[in-house]
């Protein structure tokens, strides 16, 4: 597992919000390192710092808390921003695709002309949880010619098997820190 | 109506897509801008430009694509991003805000611990249409003890009266550009 170089701090300042949204679920709070403005910034720096070598073409993030970290990583590292986003939101022509959640379905879409065919892509978001948002943003992204570098959130869940599935899928997977259900 | 260093080149890159979401309507689509570096970049220094000597603690940004501004913005003025969503969202104490829609309502959320009092606040969105968001999340920071420095915005309709109604309530406003309904 790929580990962050503030990833111990960031992690540090997450607050765990206990039975939300349901009982039983701990839910990782990221928005105290958004309000800390020292926070934020290695935040968005641990991202810089791994990938601003890697001739990023542009950052494709997912609606709506992964624009938090891609909009401002694209801007640092001079590449375009390229949001996914839920069904309905994207007005121009748009691919799609559909993954199963635990209980129904769920669609995510890009604009068919958001990348040129070769274009290095990093796909981002807040969490990786079952995996499945990030899948299917992959899957779209190559159907629309991107070439995609790496997968990257803030948190990975690990216990919940959607990083496994992502590297098992080929994809190279990035999270700032990692939390396990008893911490 | 204060305008931008790069507003008419913003302008130029924004897309206007006819008849969406339904007949009648002209959609601004700033994806364009978003998925072109250069552009991306001008936007986002744009309100550097503006805001870099104010003194700004915290940038305020509202559900979702108002982060897409916001965050860099944060991140470069070196302050604190707090996001306004979009009500079952945020999973600490929140406050709320309803307001009307054309048809029905909506409520807008901030964390009840998401300023310090006195805290100086830049509220941003991506377009200002009738403004009734814009004012409801502009309530909820001051409820929580922020003062509003400016609201701000790429796209303003001011044929739609948001602008006016958010200067009526005693907010500065500014656009990176505005468009008229015949655009």
């Amino acid at each position: 597992m790929a580990t962050s170089i503030y990833g111990d701090y960031i992690k540090s300042v997450i607050r765990t919000v206990r039975d939300w949204p349901e009982p039983g679920v701990n839910f990782r709070d990221i928005t105290p390192v958004l309000q800390n403005s020292a926070a934020f910034r290695k935040l968005i720096d641990s991202f810089v710092h791994r990938y601003q070598e890697l001739d990023i073409d542009a950052i494709a993030a997912i609606d709506a808390r992964g624009f938090i970290i891609g909009a401002p990583l694209a801007y640092e590292l001079g590449c375009s921003f390229v949001p996914v986003r839920k069904k309905g939101k994207l007005p121009f022509r748009t691919i799609s695709e559909t993954y199963s959640l635990e209980y129904g379905e769920s669609t995510v879409e890009l604009h068919s002309d958001a990348f040129q065919k070769g274009d290095r892509i990093l796909l981002v978001d807040d969490l990786i949880a079952t995996g499945g948002t990030m899948l299917a943003a992959a899957r779209l992204i190559e159907r629309s010619g991107g070439i995609i570098v790496e997968t990257a959130a803030i948190i990975d869940l690990p216990e919940l098997g959607g990083g496994d599935m992502i590297r098992a899928e080929g994809y190279s997977v990035f999270s700032a820190c990692t939390f396990t259900e008893d911490e």
